[in-house]
Protein backbone atom coordinates (compact mmCIF):
# COMPACT_ATOMS: atom_id res chain seq x y z
CA UNK A 1 0.00 0.00 0.00
CA UNK A 2 1.24 3.67 -1.09
CA UNK A 3 0.55 6.46 0.75
CA UNK A 4 0.64 9.73 -0.77
CA UNK A 5 1.39 13.08 0.81
CA UNK A 6 -0.77 15.37 -1.15
CA UNK A 7 0.45 18.99 -1.86
CA UNK A 8 -1.03 21.01 -4.74
CA UNK A 9 0.10 23.72 -5.88
CA UNK A 10 -0.18 27.16 -7.61
CA UNK A 11 -3.74 29.09 -8.33
CA UNK A 12 -5.11 26.86 -10.59
CA UNK A 13 -4.39 23.82 -8.93
CA UNK A 14 -5.65 24.61 -5.91
CA UNK A 15 -8.94 26.36 -7.17
CA UNK A 16 -9.64 22.62 -8.84
CA UNK A 17 -9.00 20.99 -6.04
CA UNK A 18 -11.80 23.40 -3.45
CA UNK A 19 -14.10 23.09 -6.55
CA UNK A 20 -13.82 18.84 -6.80
CA UNK A 21 -14.73 18.58 -3.24
CA UNK A 22 -11.16 18.01 -2.20
CA UNK A 23 -10.72 18.12 1.29
CA UNK A 24 -8.02 20.37 1.89
CA UNK A 25 -6.38 19.88 5.61
CA UNK A 26 -4.65 23.68 5.04
CA UNK A 27 -3.88 26.05 3.12
CA UNK A 28 -0.55 28.22 2.43
CA UNK A 29 -0.95 32.02 1.05
CA UNK A 30 2.21 34.11 -0.03
CA UNK A 31 1.92 36.66 2.99
CA UNK A 32 0.17 39.89 0.90
CA UNK A 33 -0.72 38.29 -1.48
CA UNK A 34 -4.64 39.46 -1.74
CA UNK A 35 -5.03 39.73 -6.26
CA UNK A 36 -8.70 38.32 -7.45
CA UNK A 37 -7.54 34.66 -8.09
CA UNK A 38 -6.47 34.48 -4.33
CA UNK A 39 -9.92 36.12 -3.07
CA UNK A 40 -11.14 33.44 -5.42
CA UNK A 41 -9.65 30.62 -3.55
CA UNK A 42 -9.81 32.12 -0.28
CA UNK A 43 -13.55 32.01 -0.55
CA UNK A 44 -13.62 28.32 -1.12
CA UNK A 45 -11.64 27.99 1.65
CA UNK A 46 -13.75 29.83 3.81
CA UNK A 47 -17.22 27.75 2.21
CA UNK A 48 -15.24 24.48 3.56
CA UNK A 49 -13.76 25.72 6.85
CA UNK A 50 -10.41 25.41 5.85
CA UNK A 51 -7.54 26.41 8.24
CA UNK A 52 -5.54 29.45 6.35
CA UNK A 53 -1.98 30.27 6.96
CA UNK A 54 -0.08 33.43 5.52
CA UNK A 55 3.27 32.22 5.42
CA UNK A 56 6.74 34.68 3.80
CA UNK A 57 7.41 33.62 0.23
CA UNK A 58 10.59 31.67 1.62
CA UNK A 59 8.25 28.96 3.45
CA UNK A 60 6.43 28.60 0.38
CA UNK A 61 9.51 27.46 -1.52
CA UNK A 62 10.74 25.24 0.68
CA UNK A 63 7.47 23.28 0.71
CA UNK A 64 7.53 24.18 -3.37
CA UNK A 65 8.04 20.22 -4.80
CA UNK A 66 7.17 21.74 -7.99
CA UNK A 67 9.02 25.14 -7.58
CA UNK A 68 5.79 27.45 -9.40
CA UNK A 69 3.85 28.00 -6.42
CA UNK A 70 2.43 31.10 -7.48
CA UNK A 71 2.15 32.31 -3.74
CA UNK A 72 -0.94 29.03 -2.83
CA UNK A 73 -0.39 25.50 -1.33
CA UNK A 74 -2.84 23.49 -0.38
CA UNK A 75 -2.16 20.53 1.84
CA UNK A 76 -4.83 17.83 1.10
CA UNK A 77 -5.85 14.95 3.42
CA UNK A 78 -4.60 11.96 2.15
CA UNK A 79 -7.55 10.00 2.93
CA UNK A 80 -11.05 10.92 3.61
CA UNK A 81 -13.06 11.91 6.14
CA UNK A 82 -16.16 10.02 7.65
CA UNK A 83 -19.08 12.18 9.18
CA UNK A 84 -20.02 11.28 12.71
CA UNK A 85 -23.33 10.13 11.33
CA UNK A 86 -21.21 7.37 9.49
CA UNK A 87 -19.33 6.41 12.82
CA UNK A 88 -22.32 5.59 14.44
CA UNK A 89 -23.76 3.84 11.50
CA UNK A 90 -20.94 1.93 11.56
CA UNK A 91 -21.85 0.61 15.49
CA UNK A 92 -25.47 0.03 14.50
CA UNK A 93 -24.68 -2.21 11.63
CA UNK A 94 -22.31 -4.20 13.80
CA UNK A 95 -25.40 -4.08 16.53
CA UNK A 96 -23.06 -2.74 19.05
CA UNK A 97 -23.14 0.04 21.68
CA UNK A 98 -21.11 3.01 20.09
CA UNK A 99 -17.71 3.13 21.19
CA UNK A 100 -16.16 6.26 20.00
CA UNK A 101 -12.61 7.62 20.66
CA UNK A 102 -11.98 11.89 20.71
CA UNK A 103 -8.96 13.86 20.28
CA UNK A 104 -8.79 17.00 22.17
CA UNK A 105 -5.99 18.19 20.24
CA UNK A 106 -3.55 15.47 19.19
CA UNK A 107 -0.87 17.34 17.04
CA UNK A 108 1.67 14.71 16.52
CA UNK A 109 1.18 12.60 13.33
CA UNK A 110 2.89 9.50 15.08
CA UNK A 111 0.28 9.52 17.96
CA UNK A 112 -2.69 9.77 15.44
CA UNK A 113 -1.65 7.47 13.95
CA UNK A 114 -1.24 4.66 17.00
CA UNK A 115 -4.57 6.02 17.63
CA UNK A 116 -6.36 5.25 14.97
CA UNK A 117 -4.41 1.33 15.16
CA UNK A 118 -5.53 0.80 18.63
CA UNK A 119 -9.43 2.12 17.93
CA UNK A 120 -9.40 -0.02 15.33
CA UNK A 121 -8.47 -3.02 17.24
CA UNK A 122 -10.01 -2.10 20.28
CA UNK A 123 -13.19 -2.29 18.40
CA UNK A 124 -13.85 1.63 18.39
CA UNK A 125 -16.32 2.22 15.48
CA UNK A 126 -14.43 5.58 14.93
CA UNK A 127 -12.32 8.76 15.43
CA UNK A 128 -13.38 12.19 16.29
CA UNK A 129 -10.63 15.01 15.87
CA UNK A 130 -10.77 18.73 15.78
CA UNK A 131 -10.33 21.00 12.91
CA UNK A 132 -8.45 23.54 14.70
CA UNK A 133 -4.41 22.79 16.25
CA UNK A 134 -4.67 19.32 15.49
CA UNK A 135 -2.90 16.84 12.95
CA UNK A 136 -5.05 15.57 9.96
CA UNK A 137 -4.85 12.49 7.88
CA UNK A 138 -1.71 12.90 6.64
CA UNK A 139 0.93 10.53 5.15
CA UNK A 140 2.48 10.26 7.92
CA UNK A 141 -0.51 9.63 10.12
CA UNK A 142 -1.68 6.47 7.03
CA UNK A 143 1.58 5.06 7.84
CA UNK A 144 1.45 4.64 11.44
CA UNK A 145 -1.53 3.29 11.30
CA UNK A 146 -0.33 0.53 10.08
CA UNK A 147 -3.18 0.10 7.70
CA UNK A 148 -6.14 0.99 10.05
CA UNK A 149 -6.12 4.05 8.46
CA UNK A 150 -8.44 2.22 5.94
CA UNK A 151 -11.14 0.39 7.91
CA UNK A 152 -11.47 3.09 11.22
CA UNK A 153 -13.29 5.72 10.38
CA UNK A 154 -11.93 9.64 11.02
CA UNK A 155 -14.74 12.46 11.40
CA UNK A 156 -13.20 16.02 11.60
CA UNK A 157 -15.50 18.74 13.35
CA UNK A 158 -14.95 22.47 14.07
CA UNK A 159 -16.14 22.33 17.58
CA UNK A 160 -15.39 18.84 19.97
CA UNK A 161 -17.43 20.65 22.95
CA UNK A 162 -20.71 21.24 20.35
CA UNK A 163 -20.21 17.55 18.77
CA UNK A 164 -19.95 15.98 22.42
CA UNK A 165 -23.04 17.92 23.37
CA UNK A 166 -25.19 16.47 20.45
CA UNK A 167 -23.67 13.16 21.22
CA UNK A 168 -25.04 13.02 24.51
CA UNK A 169 -28.38 13.48 23.26
CA UNK A 170 -27.79 10.33 20.77
CA UNK A 171 -27.34 8.75 24.49
CA UNK A 172 -23.73 8.35 24.53
CA UNK A 173 -21.73 8.39 27.44
CA UNK A 174 -18.12 11.36 27.73
CA UNK A 175 -15.40 10.12 29.90
CA UNK A 176 -12.27 11.87 29.57
CA UNK A 177 -8.77 10.98 30.79
CA UNK A 178 -7.26 13.64 33.25
CA UNK A 179 -5.58 13.55 36.60
CA UNK A 180 -7.12 13.86 39.52
CA UNK A 181 -10.09 11.99 38.50
CA UNK A 182 -11.58 8.25 39.24
CA UNK A 183 -9.18 6.10 38.95
CA UNK A 184 -10.44 4.26 35.57
CA UNK A 185 -11.00 0.45 37.17
CA UNK A 186 -13.60 1.97 39.37
CA UNK A 187 -15.63 4.11 36.56
CA UNK A 188 -18.24 1.95 34.70
CA UNK A 189 -17.01 2.39 31.41
CA UNK A 190 -19.87 -0.11 29.74
CA UNK A 191 -22.51 1.23 27.19
CA UNK A 192 -22.43 3.78 24.23
CA UNK A 193 -19.56 6.05 25.02
CA UNK A 194 -16.74 8.28 23.95
CA UNK A 195 -13.25 8.34 25.70
CA UNK A 196 -11.81 11.78 24.98
CA UNK A 197 -7.86 11.93 25.14
CA UNK A 198 -6.31 15.22 25.20
CA UNK A 199 -3.29 17.31 23.65
CA UNK A 200 0.22 15.83 24.13
CA UNK A 201 1.49 18.50 26.57
CA UNK A 202 -1.95 20.51 27.70
CA UNK A 203 -4.17 17.55 28.17
CA UNK A 204 -8.03 17.96 27.47
CA UNK A 205 -8.75 21.41 27.59
CA UNK A 206 -11.49 22.96 30.29
CA UNK A 207 -14.65 23.50 28.08
CA UNK A 208 -14.40 19.73 26.55
CA UNK A 209 -13.20 18.24 30.41
CA UNK A 210 -16.35 20.35 31.65
CA UNK A 211 -18.67 18.75 29.19
CA UNK A 212 -17.61 14.86 29.52
CA UNK A 213 -19.38 12.95 32.30
CA UNK A 214 -16.55 11.28 34.08
CA UNK A 215 -12.93 12.22 34.55
CA UNK A 216 -10.50 8.89 34.53
CA UNK A 217 -7.31 8.29 35.81
CA UNK A 218 -4.43 5.81 34.91
CA UNK A 219 -3.36 5.02 38.39
CA UNK A 220 0.31 6.69 38.42
CA UNK A 221 3.08 5.25 40.10
CA UNK A 222 6.18 6.49 38.85
CA UNK A 223 8.47 10.26 38.72
CA UNK A 224 7.32 11.82 36.13
CA UNK A 225 4.06 13.17 35.08
CA UNK A 226 2.27 11.47 31.86
CA UNK A 227 1.99 8.49 29.83
CA UNK A 228 2.73 9.60 26.10
CA UNK A 229 -0.79 10.35 24.55
CA UNK A 230 -1.21 7.44 22.26
CA UNK A 231 -0.13 4.93 25.41
CA UNK A 232 -2.58 6.69 27.53
CA UNK A 233 -5.46 6.47 24.66
CA UNK A 234 -4.53 2.47 24.31
CA UNK A 235 -4.74 1.54 28.13
CA UNK A 236 -7.99 3.41 28.25
CA UNK A 237 -9.12 2.39 24.84
CA UNK A 238 -8.80 -1.30 26.79
CA UNK A 239 -10.14 -0.72 30.07
CA UNK A 240 -13.37 -0.16 28.31
CA UNK A 241 -12.70 -3.66 26.24
CA UNK A 242 -12.52 -5.23 29.27
CA UNK A 243 -15.66 -3.84 30.85
CA UNK A 244 -17.47 -4.37 27.96
CA UNK A 245 -16.30 -8.19 27.65
CA UNK A 246 -17.37 -9.02 31.46
CA UNK B 1 17.86 18.90 30.73
CA UNK B 2 20.21 18.15 27.52
CA UNK B 3 20.70 14.85 26.09
CA UNK B 4 23.46 13.95 24.31
CA UNK B 5 24.21 12.08 21.38
CA UNK B 6 27.23 10.65 22.55
CA UNK B 7 29.36 10.06 18.84
CA UNK B 8 33.17 9.27 19.98
CA UNK B 9 35.70 9.31 16.31
CA UNK B 10 39.15 9.00 15.73
CA UNK B 11 41.54 6.18 16.77
CA UNK B 12 42.35 7.32 20.30
CA UNK B 13 39.54 8.65 21.60
CA UNK B 14 37.67 5.34 20.70
CA UNK B 15 40.70 3.66 22.27
CA UNK B 16 39.90 6.00 25.63
CA UNK B 17 36.28 5.51 25.52
CA UNK B 18 36.71 2.18 26.04
CA UNK B 19 39.71 1.96 28.29
CA UNK B 20 37.79 4.80 30.82
CA UNK B 21 34.89 1.94 30.78
CA UNK B 22 32.24 3.76 29.05
CA UNK B 23 29.33 1.81 27.51
CA UNK B 24 29.75 1.54 23.69
CA UNK B 25 26.69 0.18 21.96
CA UNK B 26 27.87 0.22 18.81
CA UNK B 27 31.42 0.90 17.29
CA UNK B 28 31.44 1.13 13.50
CA UNK B 29 34.87 0.53 11.48
CA UNK B 30 35.66 1.53 7.75
CA UNK B 31 35.38 -2.17 5.60
CA UNK B 32 39.00 -3.59 5.05
CA UNK B 33 40.49 -1.39 8.03
CA UNK B 34 42.88 -4.02 9.66
CA UNK B 35 45.79 -2.39 11.09
CA UNK B 36 47.66 -2.09 14.77
CA UNK B 37 45.64 0.35 16.04
CA UNK B 38 41.97 -0.87 14.93
CA UNK B 39 42.90 -4.55 16.11
CA UNK B 40 43.76 -2.76 19.25
CA UNK B 41 40.25 -1.24 19.33
CA UNK B 42 38.59 -4.42 18.32
CA UNK B 43 40.19 -6.13 21.15
CA UNK B 44 38.84 -3.73 23.60
CA UNK B 45 35.39 -4.27 21.92
CA UNK B 46 35.13 -7.89 21.85
CA UNK B 47 36.23 -7.70 25.74
CA UNK B 48 33.13 -5.40 26.83
CA UNK B 49 30.96 -7.53 24.08
CA UNK B 50 29.98 -4.70 22.01
CA UNK B 51 28.35 -4.82 18.65
CA UNK B 52 30.53 -4.25 15.98
CA UNK B 53 29.45 -3.25 12.16
CA UNK B 54 32.35 -2.87 9.00
CA UNK B 55 30.65 -0.06 7.18
CA UNK B 56 32.01 1.60 3.98
CA UNK B 57 34.18 5.14 3.95
CA UNK B 58 31.03 7.01 2.58
CA UNK B 59 28.99 5.97 5.39
CA UNK B 60 31.51 6.52 8.14
CA UNK B 61 31.47 10.26 6.57
CA UNK B 62 27.98 10.98 6.73
CA UNK B 63 28.01 9.68 10.66
CA UNK B 64 31.10 11.66 11.32
CA UNK B 65 30.55 15.39 12.98
CA UNK B 66 34.50 16.23 12.86
CA UNK B 67 35.12 14.95 9.53
CA UNK B 68 38.32 13.29 11.09
CA UNK B 69 37.10 9.58 12.24
CA UNK B 70 40.31 7.76 10.79
CA UNK B 71 38.01 4.87 10.18
CA UNK B 72 36.06 4.56 13.30
CA UNK B 73 33.47 5.94 15.03
CA UNK B 74 32.19 4.36 18.43
CA UNK B 75 28.22 5.54 19.35
CA UNK B 76 28.38 5.67 23.31
CA UNK B 77 25.13 5.23 25.15
CA UNK B 78 23.80 8.74 26.45
CA UNK B 79 22.94 6.75 30.17
CA UNK B 80 24.62 4.56 32.05
CA UNK B 81 23.11 0.61 32.17
CA UNK B 82 22.00 -0.81 35.51
CA UNK B 83 22.53 -4.33 36.24
CA UNK B 84 19.98 -7.02 36.64
CA UNK B 85 20.96 -7.01 40.26
CA UNK B 86 20.33 -3.54 40.85
CA UNK B 87 16.38 -3.69 39.33
CA UNK B 88 15.75 -6.46 41.52
CA UNK B 89 17.17 -4.18 44.51
CA UNK B 90 14.69 -1.49 43.83
CA UNK B 91 11.96 -3.86 44.19
CA UNK B 92 13.34 -5.08 47.54
CA UNK B 93 14.27 -1.30 48.99
CA UNK B 94 10.23 -0.88 47.79
CA UNK B 95 9.42 -4.01 49.28
CA UNK B 96 7.62 -4.49 46.25
CA UNK B 97 7.33 -7.67 44.40
CA UNK B 98 9.42 -7.53 41.46
CA UNK B 99 7.80 -6.29 37.88
CA UNK B 100 10.19 -5.95 35.01
CA UNK B 101 9.83 -5.23 31.43
CA UNK B 102 12.01 -7.18 29.18
CA UNK B 103 11.91 -6.09 25.28
CA UNK B 104 12.85 -8.63 23.04
CA UNK B 105 14.38 -6.48 20.31
CA UNK B 106 12.63 -3.45 20.30
CA UNK B 107 14.43 -1.62 17.30
CA UNK B 108 12.48 2.09 17.51
CA UNK B 109 14.05 4.30 19.75
CA UNK B 110 10.74 6.03 19.71
CA UNK B 111 9.04 2.51 20.78
CA UNK B 112 11.76 2.35 23.35
CA UNK B 113 11.22 5.89 25.09
CA UNK B 114 7.92 5.30 25.36
CA UNK B 115 7.99 1.66 27.01
CA UNK B 116 11.02 3.36 29.99
CA UNK B 117 8.04 5.95 30.21
CA UNK B 118 5.67 3.60 31.12
CA UNK B 119 7.14 1.61 32.82
CA UNK B 120 7.79 4.25 35.23
CA UNK B 121 4.30 5.51 35.55
CA UNK B 122 2.92 1.55 35.88
CA UNK B 123 5.73 1.06 38.52
CA UNK B 124 8.05 -1.15 37.52
CA UNK B 125 11.16 -1.31 38.99
CA UNK B 126 13.06 -1.35 35.28
CA UNK B 127 13.58 -2.32 31.80
CA UNK B 128 15.70 -5.29 30.19
CA UNK B 129 17.09 -4.87 26.62
CA UNK B 130 18.96 -7.13 24.95
CA UNK B 131 22.45 -6.33 23.43
CA UNK B 132 22.17 -7.50 19.81
CA UNK B 133 19.33 -5.97 17.63
CA UNK B 134 17.41 -3.81 19.65
CA UNK B 135 17.83 0.07 20.57
CA UNK B 136 20.04 1.46 23.14
CA UNK B 137 19.79 4.58 25.47
CA UNK B 138 20.27 7.24 22.95
CA UNK B 139 19.78 10.54 23.22
CA UNK B 140 15.95 10.01 21.32
CA UNK B 141 15.24 7.29 23.79
CA UNK B 142 16.16 9.51 26.67
CA UNK B 143 13.60 12.44 25.30
CA UNK B 144 10.84 9.89 24.29
CA UNK B 145 11.23 8.85 27.70
CA UNK B 146 9.87 12.39 28.90
CA UNK B 147 13.03 11.95 31.98
CA UNK B 148 11.93 8.56 33.07
CA UNK B 149 15.64 7.22 31.84
CA UNK B 150 16.00 8.93 34.89
CA UNK B 151 14.38 6.98 37.54
CA UNK B 152 13.78 3.85 35.75
CA UNK B 153 16.97 1.92 35.89
CA UNK B 154 17.49 -0.03 32.07
CA UNK B 155 19.70 -3.22 32.07
CA UNK B 156 21.56 -4.78 29.05
CA UNK B 157 21.64 -8.44 28.81
CA UNK B 158 23.70 -10.66 26.06
CA UNK B 159 21.18 -13.18 26.34
CA UNK B 160 17.46 -12.89 27.25
CA UNK B 161 16.42 -16.57 27.18
CA UNK B 162 19.28 -16.72 29.70
CA UNK B 163 18.44 -14.03 32.22
CA UNK B 164 14.98 -15.32 31.75
CA UNK B 165 16.02 -18.49 33.46
CA UNK B 166 18.17 -17.11 35.94
CA UNK B 167 15.42 -14.76 37.26
CA UNK B 168 12.96 -17.92 37.19
CA UNK B 169 15.19 -19.47 39.88
CA UNK B 170 14.56 -16.37 42.18
CA UNK B 171 11.10 -16.50 42.16
CA UNK B 172 9.60 -14.53 38.83
CA UNK B 173 6.98 -15.35 36.64
CA UNK B 174 7.53 -14.56 32.92
CA UNK B 175 4.08 -13.56 31.05
CA UNK B 176 5.19 -12.86 27.26
CA UNK B 177 2.65 -10.84 24.79
CA UNK B 178 1.72 -12.71 21.68
CA UNK B 179 -0.96 -14.02 19.65
CA UNK B 180 -2.63 -17.05 20.03
CA UNK B 181 -2.39 -17.10 24.37
CA UNK B 182 -4.53 -16.76 26.42
CA UNK B 183 -7.01 -13.27 26.55
CA UNK B 184 -4.61 -10.87 29.41
CA UNK B 185 -7.89 -10.62 31.67
CA UNK B 186 -7.87 -14.42 32.44
CA UNK B 187 -4.26 -15.09 33.49
CA UNK B 188 -3.28 -14.53 37.20
CA UNK B 189 -1.04 -11.77 36.27
CA UNK B 190 -0.13 -10.71 39.91
CA UNK B 191 3.27 -11.94 42.28
CA UNK B 192 6.86 -11.13 41.27
CA UNK B 193 6.70 -11.08 37.36
CA UNK B 194 8.17 -10.71 34.34
CA UNK B 195 6.71 -9.24 31.22
CA UNK B 196 8.27 -9.89 28.13
CA UNK B 197 7.41 -7.59 24.81
CA UNK B 198 8.17 -8.84 20.96
CA UNK B 199 10.00 -6.78 18.60
CA UNK B 200 7.78 -4.27 16.39
CA UNK B 201 7.47 -6.65 13.31
CA UNK B 202 8.60 -10.27 14.35
CA UNK B 203 7.08 -10.30 17.94
CA UNK B 204 8.42 -12.12 20.84
CA UNK B 205 11.10 -14.72 19.31
CA UNK B 206 10.82 -18.57 19.90
CA UNK B 207 13.16 -19.73 22.19
CA UNK B 208 12.21 -16.77 24.77
CA UNK B 209 8.26 -17.50 24.54
CA UNK B 210 9.08 -20.89 25.00
CA UNK B 211 11.04 -19.80 28.09
CA UNK B 212 8.33 -17.50 29.42
CA UNK B 213 5.51 -19.58 32.13
CA UNK B 214 2.08 -17.91 30.25
CA UNK B 215 1.16 -16.16 26.91
CA UNK B 216 -1.08 -13.61 27.38
CA UNK B 217 -3.16 -11.77 24.54
CA UNK B 218 -4.58 -8.73 23.89
CA UNK B 219 -8.17 -8.90 22.57
CA UNK B 220 -7.84 -7.84 18.57
CA UNK B 221 -11.67 -6.82 17.47
CA UNK B 222 -10.45 -5.10 14.24
CA UNK B 223 -9.01 -5.67 10.44
CA UNK B 224 -5.89 -5.05 11.26
CA UNK B 225 -2.60 -7.33 12.95
CA UNK B 226 -1.11 -5.58 15.79
CA UNK B 227 -0.85 -2.85 18.10
CA UNK B 228 1.91 -0.71 17.94
CA UNK B 229 4.77 -1.86 20.62
CA UNK B 230 4.52 0.07 23.27
CA UNK B 231 0.66 0.54 23.04
CA UNK B 232 0.81 -2.70 23.55
CA UNK B 233 3.16 -2.36 26.36
CA UNK B 234 0.95 -0.22 28.15
CA UNK B 235 -1.86 -1.78 27.93
CA UNK B 236 -0.57 -5.18 29.09
CA UNK B 237 1.91 -3.11 32.06
CA UNK B 238 -1.88 -1.51 33.23
CA UNK B 239 -3.59 -5.03 33.37
CA UNK B 240 -1.12 -6.06 35.28
CA UNK B 241 -1.03 -2.78 37.93
CA UNK B 242 -5.03 -3.48 37.97
CA UNK B 243 -4.47 -6.99 39.49
CA UNK B 244 -1.90 -6.06 41.65
CA UNK B 245 -4.59 -3.12 43.09
CA UNK B 246 -7.05 -5.81 43.65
Amino acid sequence: MRYEELTIEGRNAVLEAFRSGKTVDRLFVQDGCKDGPVQTILREAKKQDTIVRYVPRERLDQMSETGRHQGVIASAAAYHYASVDELLERAAVKGEDPFLILLDGIEDPHNLGAIIRTANLAGAHGVIIPKQRAAGLTATVARTSAGAINYTPVAKVTNLKVTIEELKKRGLWFVCADMGGEPMYRLNLKGPIGLVIGNEGNGVGRLVRETCDMIASIPMKGEIDSLNASVAAGVLAYEIVRQRML
